[in-house]
């Protein structure tokens, strides 16, 4: 068989799937091991036929897969590979690029500087700041934080609320640094009037949360880190999409403060993923934590930016052709189009839960995200989850507020209708009244 | 458009590249800023069709990009994004997993360790071994080093040769700790008999340098790691392909008894970037390093892997489907193949120098490398360089060996063919004859 040919049945396979992928399971419906008892224990000897890679695909592979791109997906954040973001995967991994230094793959560099650029002026973020792209916010905070450490004057500290991503927690380890957790107020945002500085190099402040995408108080984090001459760091991986549209912008307050912000265009961008994006307004105090030409490595490209020297790997794909083709065939309007509508499903089933009187909301809905419950016990609600998501039609999941088990639906693929979010609240109701 | 008609397109656009990519200069013929000033300096309102993008990455982004599928690219390593790979990336973006928890992804988490057995079955490495996908080496030497940190008892110097590549110097940096650096010997392989392991937690040993290629001597490695109770990582980022041949094997000498292990498949393995193979005979130690789940993404599936445990990401890409369509359309003898194919190129190209008197090898040949130059001083061999990477017809890079500048001609592309070889030999001639 041909590239062409073999394309073609790739093709074939992508286009079918994203037509049919409504029709199946959402949640994988299988046991631990079973994927790898069906797998051949060991790699053939001979070359097999293309084909046999999509039969296999199909036969073994689909079944065991949770579908993030199927429109009643609403657990963690929901994503969306889309379309010309999907065919430009297509063509990165054709090009092959690596980019290393400029003079490696000078298109590739240029084009990250640009569109995380353009990206900054949908989202209105400060003008001058410098931007790449990491492959997930886990690796953007790392950067981040790396560089904070390095510009901290050996204080050892990062802050944040109990409420922030499990990431920081991660990072913090890798960098040997202390972290201390702030709590949180009634709705789930850090207490800025309990921020405790003492050798702290950093505060992370979120702006939407993992659980409730609550957003802490970044202004009052912005004054305090001011004063203490700590690195502000904003982990907007999820909410930041938001600010394409001008009326989600009271949450981006005290950001434009921040020494390094990070926002996922993998989660509600539209961009398959591994696209996180992260910018900075002290790229010089990035450089200086990551910064290391060997000799093989130097050029004479003295002006040119060699992203490696931003971020902790060397290699790195070329990314940015993803987000500019999505930039480019979405649009802002595109983009406002798909986020406004979220926003208005959200609030529709916000609506509906709240004029129930057999369920209850248990946080505020800044964005996406409805945290609600079952009145009645934990148990019954960890029962009610695992059922919903046994029969394939939605998938949830949950969170711990206020020592309570509370369910999530999180809106965030463009695929997703009001039909379907009507279905999951269907779903949800139907599954309840069968104790 | 539809996503077939756009998909068309672009698969006509990544045949008609494979097909052309030969005819053109191999290294960017741009200055810096060049592509940033012909693209627009703000995003788009509206939508554009996606065969706007193509147009633009005709007209703006390819005469700006080194190309790394080129076969006449022979600088770094080189590195082949092969037909099936390729296509996998297409199905993995389109499929757009996210692998946090086993039950997020289960078929990308089982593939992933199924697969990573598959290469270490192909590569003879001991059975029993936990292997996962990181990005890039730089994070998979990252992750074992935090890995031999956490378990070294306090102990902070990680020890290597000087021609150790720079992402040790970089994972060192992040992890906060001290790197001793042992010389090496006239052949370029750490002298194991200067190793001080005192205050060490970890030692990286290197099999193929980055400069030359070389192999440390491992067994004398791992004897002082087992003295000293240090973790020994092996970088073979490049060269532990060779080990699909059999007759490669004797770099392999001491690898069995390694804590951790890295073989990039994105380099010599066909895989399309990025794809690096991290192998650890206690992963219980990078589980210790790494594992953090918050309850809200706690399940039941206890039994399953969670491979973003294992390292420093949380969301992981499904990576595994392409290195499984490699194996499985090249098989053994497919890679193999092509190994002995640029062994015996190398050995060829080689040759050529050997027999001309006006130049000379400057280090042994242990794989598909040839470090050469010019008889005469340094700024010959510079021009020289910089000359024919100008001609566009050839891509070749340098380094450093004692104290001399040295011309490297890397093959590990699976389209060069012998009268690529011939051609850059025939191109290096004929620029040093142009004083």
């Amino acid at each position: 068989m041909t590239f062409r040919e073999d394309g073609e049945a790739a093709l074939d396979w992508a286009d079918a799937y994203l037509a049919r992928v409504r029709e199946l399971p959402v949640l994988a419906q299988v046991k631990p091991g079973e994927v790898q008892a069906r797998l051949p224990a060991a790699p053939p000897d001979e070359p097999e036929a293309f084909a046999a890679v999509l039969r296999d695909l199909d036969e073994i592979l689909l079944p065991a897969m949770t579908h993030w791109q199927h429109p009643r997906f609403f657990a963690y954040f929901g994503n969306t590979g889309s379309e010309p973001g999907i065919l430009a995967e297509l063509l990165v991994a054709t090009l092959n690029q690596v980019g290393i230094l400029w003079r490696t793959a000078p298109a590739s560099a240029e084009l990250e500087v640009t569109v995380l650029d353009w990206l900054a002026q949908l989202l209105g973020l400060p003008s001058g700041w410098h931007g790449h792209i990491e492959d997930s916010a886990s690796i953007s905070t790392l950067a981040a934080l790396c560089a904070a450490r390095e510009a901290g004057g050996g204080r050892r500290t990062v802050v944040c609320s109990e409420h922030t991503h499990s990431s920081i927690d991660k990072a913090a380890r890798i960098l040997g640094l202390e972290l201390r957790k702030i709590p949180v107020d009634d709705e789930f945002r850090m207490r800025a009037d309990l921020l405790d500085l003492a050798d702290a190099c950093a505060v992370v402040a979120t702006v939407g949360t993992t659980s409730t995408t609550s957003v802490d108080p970044v202004p009052a984090i912005a004054d305090a880190c001011a004063r203490a001459g700590a690195w502000l760091h904003v982990d907007a991986a999820y909410a930041g999409a938001a600010w394409v549209c001008e009326e989600s912008r009271w949450s981006q307050a005290g950001v434009e403060r921040a020494d390094s912000l990070v926002v996922n265009a993998h989660k509600w961008l539209l961009t398959p993923f591994d696209c996180s994006c992260l910018w900075s307004s002290r790229p010089e105090a990035l450089r200086d934590a990551f910064s290391l030409v060997p000799e093989y490595l130097r050029t004479s490209d003295v002006d040119a930016f060699n992203i490696s020297e931003f971020g902790p790997a060397l290699g790195r794909r070329f990314r940015s052709l993803k987000l500019w083709a999505v930039l480019r065939c979405y649009g802002r309007s595109g983009l406002q189009h798909m986020i406004r509508e979220h926003l208005r499903l959200a609030a529709l089933f916000e609506s509906w839960v709240r004029d129930d009187d057999a369920w209850e909301l248990c946080a505020p809905r800044p964005f996406s995200v409805v945290c609600f419950r079952l009145k009645g016990d934990d148990e019954r609600n960890e029962r009610l989850l695992e059922r919903v998501n046994a029969t394939g039609e939605i998938f949830i999941s949950h969170t711990r507020l206020h020592d309570r088990y509370v369910l999530r639906l999180a809106l965030g693929n463009a695929r997703t209708t009001e039909e379907d979010v009507r279905l999951a609240w269907d779903v949800l109701r139907r599954e309840a009244a069968h104790r």
